[in-house]
């Protein structure tokens, strides 16, 4: 009998191939090139292989997927790492778990292999100590006959005596815990205020410590910043995919899939808010440690301060999610919404239309966000259209508004955003430049993990190519083939691979491959399964998932597309600000800490700019939601930014179109670049026609 | 063989008695005396008879109840009437249900028989207008490219525009809701907003009219009042027993279930919970008329002019739950700790301080109430002890502190609670009565209902006794005797038994009986099971419950100690503010509503005061949580009543024993009550000796 093969799409990779039926989960994800943590090499002794195998009709790939159509749970192999309410949800150990018909898998993040090298890593940023949340500490008379007051107004005239805290109110939940936290420790407290308003904890005895977690929740990714509120350090950065992405790669497809499913939204909503749980579960774990009690040396006061366990006769033993008193979070416009609760609808359709611009404070419990129950979650107000608290935390990290410099302040995620402007005038602007800056959505695009590759070299001559992967240190010029491990390719690697195929003439300036090619070079060919065109970047030996990794017709397209809705949407905030030249471009996100910047200039992911005033500054958008976190006063600003920033809205200008088929062009003239001249390699530089060159077509 | 019995505890009367095993739950009610609901005559069709087996080991009543000790559940007819959900609770339908082993029966309220005469009816006072919730409809213009601004502020800006409203925030549950609405009635809503400042509600469309109900949660019974926010119409008025007396009587009983029992203070909560929000779904059940679209003619707008259902072209169908957007709850100090799930035990030990004095407004969300989900709950504050939110209803009702009359006020519930002073002075404290006043905790005590003696004389020659019964004409003596379906004594006929039996001489001075009768009167006897003298009030042929109708020694010393704390709390309030005379005496309380002023006065129930001063004013407790929940300004007033009464704690008053005892005695003297000449019957004013009686015994 001839093997049969069936199809297993995995998620969020959305990975997609044929596998004969019967391998199990591990094997399928080897062949299809997923790569699932399997530490104890399939002995099913380690649980870290614990798959989700989806339920239901997944129209999109159009694919039925069931628990049936893996072999039955095993209760003596699984029960030990999967509790019965995950099996119910249909976890399963991936190495037991063996293929029985077509599937759809999704990979939690805590069982992908390849560990993110790019973190969404916290920078140093001026920030001025002013928390939303403070601790006072306080020592209080008990009560006798001569003075039989209440427990609640006992602890608020004292507040109001010592520390000249007037009209403070308390929450219900805290509430219930004061009569037994003020007997516990001798009627000395620790009281954690909000806003100078309102008590949301109480400790027994003298806690110096306070907690507070940043966090940035991207189409994509999401990042949290745990935070010492009393010192301002970050404490530890904690990261993973957002969960919402296998309901679609874009806002638009997340916005769809609320129209089109009921109880999308409420799907979508649950499945963020669980995620940041598990992202505080995250941030707090390594101050878990496993020594207890011990007592550090003076002077040591390296990055894990945090794990000092006694201080001045008070032991800190470790942070729960419950010390975690105050939570800022900051979202373009439909996670803001969808994470909320709050219909993404008219977001989406013209005018776009927030239900919200300013920022909320929402109790933690009513989100279902688990740290202390009466903490307040503060949610990043919006500007407009898509544009959201995510580009306030830019604005705030970057302060363009206080600067006379015009900055242009790019933010590259699934969704690019744009900031133009210095302290007279400030517009902002979106653009869809898709994934593909991310490393998503193209064919062999990845995260910036090992076997990613992130710098790439083509001969002119030869279209030979060497490239480096992340991991391995040398290129493969200098490595033998079995070393190089590729998988892909990341963000940071994708305009090196756009600007090389162009230079060797492997691709034309409209980015079409060109076919004289087909003849010669063996790296050109047409896929038999697709028919289209792809250029094969590395050889199947040279990759640890038993493929030739390619660029394809389509990628080009997409990189293309991408980079031109960036440059057309600056040159159009130019143009409506009257400038012809900005003096600061910032990258943000990921992508900005590892581009090339001479490569990004001449590839026109942007104008023209000294090159030295072009600076990657990071996770702004996370930068900011810890500013608003430390400093109350960087709310207040956040509401003004929102205001007062001017939105355009690209797509109804008149010559976006125009301007977006123009800038999609491969590359840009000499003569933009007049300054480049000896500083961008000559072969890069010259080697343009002389003039934009007309759009291949035009609808 | 033998008949064999089973004991059979019936909850909340708490009363026990054997009936044959196999009878049915109504047959076992009929024996023992206790009224369920049976509109069919056991013809198992109506579905009123439910009761709930309850589970467990009851220590109180040394009896082990389980649902196995009745016949198991009959599918056919019980599922008609009682969901899953309820069967799972332990519901039944007590004419279906047989028992077999001994069992503790709970009969909810909507199941008991013999409604209530005595309503916590709510009285006409005099409340300025000044809801905290108030309604403000707005015209919106809808988006455009020219004005894109988001859905919140594009409200908000219409109400600061049109209303003056400014600062406004609004509750994420109601933003949530904000997209929807706005388009449903083409961008014409009506906003409810809390206190000025939030946004807790927005319906489509103009919308007249908004609800809000005052709750007095009492030891014992509870009531809500459903007020129309617009009018100020109380529109429906509901009560119950308070769910949790079956964790004991009072309120230092409730205690010791929370200090004694894990999760005992969790129980008692959510019961209250569901309670009120039975007393909710009641309150707006008669709004839910069975004929629509009646237009009700003008000039007719009797009390029922809440089902009417057009008005300018509006349709208000009825009022549902979530047509509540606020909501008040006045109760003593111990009730509103378990209610809000605040530990208790302090207020029950000396110096009893509360966990808060000050009001509380906490979304009723966060306590599970069943109303408009962004409201806010007003909790009443609490003044000290056990004395509540009740007592500054009762002072926000009355305003005592608006009066130069000095003024005693006297609620007697479970608790006896007292106000003494005027404009310059106030006092409050609070005596143990027991529940004896409210005919709870009495052999035959029993709520003012049919069945109920209300009125009664003792021939003092023959000792023959005639009375009257709630729900029948004629007195005894002028009825046949199966007309009278007698039952037991209700609160307001306490006075009158004890001043009967004493101006007959059936008791002495001290209040025990006069053995003498032993061998003349049939009607006094020794019970020959517990040993006890008692007196009967009506014999059996008399009773609808086939048993003698009694008052025992025991029963005379309950009603003896209710009094006697009330008079002694009385002048130990006196005392300390210096007045020898009260000008007015105010009783509130069911109570107070029917009992005979001069017995109550001659009897010693409160100091002397001139008759025509002496007033029953209701339910003010409710009455003042009504006007606060009409009134906003109020609300400020009682944080300033509960700040500014000054409390007396009488048990540590060192005459406070003596005077307690002194007070027991019966009746007052002829030379305390001098005006009383000729409008008392003489008998009853100079039958007592010259001077206080020594108290029989003295620990």
């Amino acid at each position: 009998m001839a093997q049969e093969y069936v199809t297993v799409i995995f998620q969020p990779s959305g990975r997609r191939g044929k596998v004969p039926k019967g391998c199990n989960v591990i094997e399928a994800s080897r062949l299809i090139g997923v790569d699932i943590e399997a530490l104890c090499g399939e002995t099913k002794v380690c649980g870290k292989c614990i798959v989700r195998i989806e339920e239901g009709h997944f129209e999109k790939y159009n694919i039925q997927s069931s628990m049936d159509h893996v072999t039955p749970w095993q209760e003596d192999v699984e029960a030990k790492f999967i509790n019965s309410e995950k099996k119910e949800k249909g976890f399963r150990l991936g190495c037991v778990a063996k293929i029985q018909d077509d599937i759809l898998i999704f990979v939690p993040e805590e069982s992908r292999a390849g560990k993110q090298v790019v973190s969404k890593a916290a920078r140093d940023i001026n920030i001025e100590f002013n928390p939303m949340v403070r601790l006072y500490t306080i020592e209080l008379k008990k009560p006798d006959f001569e003075d039989k007051v209440g427990d609640w107004e006992r602890l608020a005239n004292g507040l109001s005596r010592e520390y000249g805290l007037t009209g403070l109110t308390i929450d219900i939940v805290t509430l219930r815990t004061l009569p037994g936290v003020l007997r516990a420790q001798n009627w000395v407290v620790t009281v954690s205020v909000w806003n100078d308003k309102e008590v949301i904890r109480i400790q027994p005895g003298r806690v110096k410590k306070a907690y507070g977690i940043a966090i940035d929740v991207g189409t994509t990714t999401c990042a949290g910043y745990l935070c010492d509120l009393t010192t301002m350090q970050v404490i530890n950065t904690s990261s993973m995919m957002n969960p919402q992405c296998k309901y679609g790669e874009d806002v638009m497809a997340r916005i769809t899939f609320h129209m089109t499913t009921p109880g999308g939204l409420k799907r979508m909503s649950d499945d963020i808010i669980e995620g940041i749980n598990s992202l505080i579960e995250k941030a707090v774990a390594p101050t878990h440690p496993k020594k207890k009690k011990t007592k550090k040396a003076k002077g040591d006061d390296g990055p894990d301060e945090y794990r000092e366990i006694i201080e001045e006769g008070v032991e800190y033993l470790r942070i729960s999610k419950h010390d975690i008193v105050d939570l800022t979070i900051g979202f373009n416009t439909a996670m803001h919404h969808i994470l909320l609760g709050l219909d993404p609808e008219p977001v989406g359709l013209a005018p776009f239309p927030p239900v919200i611009h300013h920022s909320l404070d929402i109790k933690a419990r009513d989100l279902c966000i688990d740290i202390n129950p009466s903490s307040y979650v503060f949610a990043m107000p919006n500007e407009a259209g898509f544009v959201g608290g995510d580009n306030v935390g830019v604005l705030l990290a970057e302060e363009p508004y206080k600067s006379d410099e015009i900055q242009l302040i790019i933010d590259i995620g699934t969704n690019g955003e744009l900031i133009l402007g210095n302290r007279h005038k400030l517009y902002s602007s979106s653009c869809a430049t898709g994934p593909a800056m991310e490393g998503a959505q193209l064919s062999f695009g990845m995260r910036a993990a090992p076997g990613a590759i992130e710098r790439i070299e083509i001969d002119p001559e030869t279209q030979e190519v060497d490239y480096r992967v992340i991991g391995h240190d040398k290129s493969r010029k200098f490595s033998k083939p079995e070393e190089m491990k590729v998988k892909g390719i990341c963000g940071s690697g994708i305009l090196d691979v756009l600007a090389e195929l162009y230079r060797s003439s492997v691709i034309t300036k409209t980015g079409v491959f060109n076919k004289k090619m087909l003849k010669t070079n063996p790296r050109f060919r047409i896929n038999p399964d697709n028919k289209q065109p792809e250029f094969v970047l590395a050889w199947k030996e040279d990759s640890s998932i038993d493929k030739d990794i390619v660029i394809t017709q389509k990628d080009i397209r997409q990189i293309q597309l991408a980079k031109g809705a960036l440059y057309a949407g600056c040159k159009l905030m130019m143009k409506r600000m009257g400038i012809d030249k900005v003096d600061t471009v910032k990258i943000a996100g990921a992508f900005g800490t590892h581009v090339d910047r001479e490569k990004a200039l001449v590839m026109g992911l942007f104008p023209d700019c000294e090159i030295e005033k072009i600076h990657g500054v990071g996770n702004a958008a996370g930068d900011g939601c810890r500013a608003a976190l430390l400093n109350r006063k960087k709310r207040d600003e956040a509401n003004w930014c929102a205001r007062n920033v001017q939105y355009l809205e690209l797509t109804v200008e008149p010559t976006f179109e125009q301007d977006f088929m123009e800038a999609m062009q491969l590359p840009h003239m000499k003569d933009q670049f007049p300054h480049l001249e000896g500083v961008v390699p000559d072969h890069v530089l010259h080697q343009g026609p002389k003039g934009p060159v007309k759009p291949e077509q035009k609808n």
